[in-house]
């Protein structure tokens, strides 16, 4: 019998390694079913289709069932749902979706690709008209259909997809709510990242952010279509369409049942091969777990751009060859209206749980030459393991250019690099795109301070508790005369470099320095520590980070 | 007596290098001399100026001198010439400029920081009026207060300052001439790289370009003022200002003189930690030579980043501390005008040179997912060694997003990885960003392809060698038919995808496969070498890749 692949999924990872497969197997019969009548699309372009920067969702398919059975001798079956895997047997269990029929089919290697689905709540009214989730095309269509008629959208959920879709709504001059029911939006940030994005989000975008609530209920009107939500705390908030971004959930059903081990992260477990318990199945995306090779411990972080090196890597290794995925890093990228927030490797708070031993620095500057007229800031959190010096992670976020720096930290995770080695990287440098030093190299030497105990600081969030205190530090702002004027710490006091030494000599008590954006005092206190002066930190991040906590 | 520093030179590293040291020793006496009237200021910053997006000159200096004196307690000497170095007896001999007072200072460390002149050929004209270079701020002030007056501009050399002044003069409307001695401009990149940006510079931009012949002479009016360029092929340019951006020359003289060990780049050489073969004198910036840490040899390239990091570690040694400048990966990047140029590692010409054994791929790919209305064509190039798989360099350049994604290389570099590591380093993707597998990450998917020796390339450069002698191989185009009218290879075939096969089955011949930017080619003779077919190959980075040579 002619051997057969037969893969369960049609988006990223399942067309991907069909493509893939045939490529390294002209021979093999490749059979691709999916309950879908869509394959091979971008869900990730969804948002700004939704935004009508792009005006057919044709756009976002990226290859057709006729595409891949022309051009690549592949069968693609859409609306075939497999009910049962037989692992034991090289069996799958296939229910044509249209006309009920039911057919066993035989495989010499399997391929679960089937991805990720949409959390929904068990409340009530998550069934009424325009409640929607974004998970699959139709879902784009249909909110797209209904936009024009929808004047106070509510968006559950404050993470990548629902931080999306606010620029995607906001497009069609509609009134903005987001709940999430963490004390954040961007969950997978540090809080005092996070809450720069929530300021700006409510300040110059003017939607409404609610945290540390949940959805309660949804209410609908006579004619089933929602109206308004309740929150957990009572609120009601009127509404003419939700969206449910509650996160997605790993297709796992089907695997279980047919007895394939399933990882502590409550998604498919594989080697390195993408190879599940049993030697003949594989799996591959959003239905997988994977390594985090920071922490060497199972994670699932569903991404799109994961589940395509998956893909390749199942194909690989299905048709006879050999190659291993290492895992990630956990790199993530969203673009939230003009500002941009990246990440790879851990936040301070993941750092934390784990039980690392770390130092942070956090600096605000322009991701550009200063004088450049287009010069824009960014803020970077980067952390490092103390023992060790190696980096744990970066997060940058800001108006400026902070999308592809943190690629280069991703580089650094991959080789294990200590702070020390990250600094000797040699950075591109032209004024109309970084500073002579580039801002995370500078990150990476304030860590490098730190590491060598030459100077200490103190978190903004160290120093808000601090204030509450009785016994307060002097704190020192160094900053000019008018930005202090417009807007400073409590009982912070101005003072000129000149009379800088005296007054940390007065002070008789622990000084706490604070600039801009953490660079100036972060100097300054390495150079009054040179000097003799132990008792002595400056603020991280500076003022500019302090105030949007 | 007390300790002094004596710091030769005051923009990038001997500044950095006076304020490090400060911090690091506040009781260290520093006295920085320098025969300019400026200090640290930003050079990268000047074609901008020029341009007039920065308005005034003053916004390119970083600190001033009364700053270093007030804020640093640091002696800067404008106006003042060492001119002798006495190492044996820890002296210096200065003369000031505005006295003609010559003493004698004492120095307990000394560290050179002369930096670089512009090169000016010694050829008839060089002094005429409105002939310039431009290296500090004077030339600057110079040429931005003639350029009203002055209609046609011939720039002398193709080099990154030469090319980001096309922009500045192009603001001011004026009609350029660009004149390089090479076979082309932008000498450090590849050939079948440059020859992209010199298209676009001919035909977008309106440059004149002329490449393979120098400057002969410069003819004058009977002002003397400049009036034509006379070519070494006897071409005459009209011109009322003429640019010398013939590169530059390390300022070494006085370091010769003194008897300081100078390396076979002709710059000043240093160890690690940036001391000269006197334990007290120690140089940085673009007067020394450095190790390119991908080949281990000696090189010099002049930048203002590697100044700065170069003036902190050298300061950090002169104070007692240890630490080492371990060298460059020769990272650039360029802006001529919406076109972005930036480099790391080898180039392949400097691959061949330095005798690698190498393989290269050449990709065309959109900077973000194609279905981004902004999305823009980036090309990539990257060289990996044959034998041990590890990464050499990368070329990026385009109209879109080329100027971060090539520090992720230089982290591979520092890091010493193979292409196998760097494609498994975990990117972010975001549609707005990157199309999910960044076009780096596919760079090098093709890279290891061709190491793994699954597939066969031909260069656009071998293609046109190819295509000169008498048996020629089966060309055969796949893109659509309108891209084949459009513009195609002479004698080559648009075959469509279902005819492929037969045809090259037909061919009797090799057959080259080409596409429209160098994947979809690759990925189909992956596919026909699996199936069996010997005798093919794909052009590397496709016919848009191919029509710019």
């Amino acid at each position: 019998m002619q051997k057969q692949l037969i893969i369960i999924g049609g988006v990223a990872a399942g067309t991907k390694a069909a493509a893939k497969a045939r490529r390294e197997s002209p021979d093999l019969k490749i059979t691709l079913y999916t309950e879908s009548r869509y394959i091979s699309y971008s869900a990730c372009g969804m948002p700004y289709y939704i935004e009508n920067l792009i005006k057919d969702e044709k756009r976002l398919i990226v290859r057709t069932p006729e595409y891949f059975k022309e051009r690549e001798d592949i069968d693609i079956h859409i609306k075939h749902k497999v009910t049962r895997i037989l692992p034991e047997e090289n069996k799958v269990e296939v229910e044509n979706l249209e006309t009920g029929e039911k057919f066993i089919d035989e495989y010499s290697k399997l391929l679960i690709a089937t991805g990720s689905r949409a959390f929904v709540p068990d409340i009530e009214g998550v069934k009424l008209q325009n409640v929607f989730v974004l998970k699959d095309i139709d879902d784009a269509v249909e909110i797209k259909k209904n936009i024009k008629q929808s004047k106070k959208v509510v968006i559950v959920g404050g993470g990548y997809i629902g931080l999306e879709l606010l620029e995607s709504f906001k497009a069609h001059d509609t009134d903005l709510t987001m709940i999430d029911r963490s004390q954040q939006i961007l969950n997978t940030f540090d809080l005092d990242i996070s809450s720069h994005i929530q300021n700006y989000l409510i300040e110059e975008k003017n939607i409404n952010i609610i945290t540390n609530e949940s959805m309660k209920r949804l209410i609908g009107d006579s004619k089933s279509f929602i109206k308004q939500v309740e929150t957990s705390r009572g609120k009601i908030i009127n509404a003419d369409m939700v969206i449910l971004a509650l996160g997605v959930r790993p297709n796992i059903e089907l695997a279980k049942e047919a007895g394939i081990e399933i990882g502590e992260t409550g998604a498919i477990k594989v080697n390195e091969r993408m190879q599940t318990n049993f030697p003949d199945v594989f799996a591959a995306g959003d239905c997988v777990e994977t390594i985090n090779i920071v922490t060497d411990k199972s994670v699932w972080i569903p991404l799109g751009s994961t589940a395509n090196k998956m893909g390749r890597i199942a194909a690989i290794n299905i048709t006879g060859g050999y190659e291993e995925f290492k895992g990630i890093t956990g790199s993530m990228v969203v673009k939230i209206f003009d500002y941009t927030a990246s990440k790879t490797g851990l936040s301070e708070k993941e750092a934390k749980e784990l039980g690392y031993d770390y130092v942070i620095a956090i600096l605000m500057h322009r991701d550009k030459s200063g004088y450049m007229p287009d010069a824009k800031e960014i803020t970077i959190k980067m952390i490092a393991e103390k023992s060790s010096g190696r980096i744990l992670g970066a997060q940058v976020i800001g108006k400026g250019d902070a999308d592809k720096r943190v690629n280069v930290v991703a580089a650094a995770l991959t080789a294990n690099m200590t702070v020390k080695e990250f600094m000797g990287i040699d950075l591109t440098y032209a004024p109309p795109y970084s500073p002579s030093i580039d801002p995370i190299l500078i990150a990476a030497q304030m860590l490098y301070s730190k590491l060598k105990k030459e100077v200490g600081s103190i978190t903004p969030e160290e120093l808000q508790k601090h204030l509450k205190q009785r016994e307060k530090a002097a704190i020192i702002d160094i900053r000019t005369p008018s930005e202090f004027k417009a807007w400073h710490i409590e009982n912070s006091q101005n003072v000129l470099f000149e009379d800088l030494e005296e007054k940390i000599g007065q002070a008789n008590r622990e000084t706490i320095l604070c600039c801009e954006g953490g660079m100036e005092s972060y100097l300054l206190t390495l150079q009054l520590m040179e000097k003799g002066y132990q008792n002595i930190r400056f603020v991280d991040g500076g003022m500019n980070f302090y105030k949007n906590l």
